[in-house]
């Protein structure tokens, strides 16, 4: 298994549970093209409330699902891995923010075990 | 639309689901104080367990559901945007956390399409 | 109560649901010995879909229910205290990474109401 640690990056994508891309959920086709990118792992967070450049509110309630909840997408690895892949990632997207952060790796599975 | 990119912040909001302000939930009024002031967006997310400065652990379950669930709103913008509305966020709060690092925006909206 | 403010270290644990320690879930687990350690506050989010090391994706869904969905547990103290923690929590872990990153903190809760 590849190892990463130390200084890396932790990528974030936004974007909206709606979004598509080739006749599928967008963090579904992005969560495919990391994995078969040997990506060291990718989270997929969702939200219930939000709104981004379009500026209408998005909720989740009982009585009224929303067709567009907030999609947060995580993953960390090597700033060189990322920058390679930011294109195919951007080139999905029809919408949506990406931001890069430092953040220090203090463990990564064990190799011990 | 404005646009962000290059070094921006991300703010992120720690409080709990049962906050109030002026008889309604304190995130959902957050959310339309950032969509009035114009921010770039706002991502509202709802965890399953958490604790704060009480120190009581609130967990979701199927049979019990705790009335107090963690929320973290996070908003990216500039640090002198997020500077400026900063007094109108901590007046509403009566406990909870907010902090602020430093991002990289790579991309927010394409202005191509 | 301990204050926390200026320059602290936030830290994210990345688990799977389904982990244990002690014949109880890990995510609890952590949570009980943060709280036990009196750090500032824990928040456990619950992602809808990921993949790890193991490079399965899990996801969730309305018909099938995955048995490993993707845990973040979020901790921001001083780099002090949870440096001395890390070890705690890396002896209780199998696999999953844990990043740290440099946040400012901007408000915890008010010392004035």
């Amino acid at each position: 298994m590849r190892k990463i640690e130390g200084d890396q990056v932790l990528m974030r994508i936004f974007i909206g549970e709606s979004d598509m891309w080739e006749h599928r959920s967008l963090y579904m086709s992005l969560l495919e093209l990391f994995r078969s990118k040997s990506l060291a792992g990718a989270t997929v967070l969702k939200g219930i409330a939000g709104f981004g450049p379009d500026s209408i509110i998005h909720t989740a309630s009982l009585f009224r699902l929303s067709p567009d909840l907030p999609i947060i997408i995580e993953i960390v690895d090597t700033e060189e891995r990322l920058q390679t892949i930011l294109p195919e990632i951007d080139r999905r997207m029809s919408g949506g923010l990406i931001t890069m952060e430092k953040v220090r790796v203090v463990r990564y599975e064990r190799t011990d075990r």
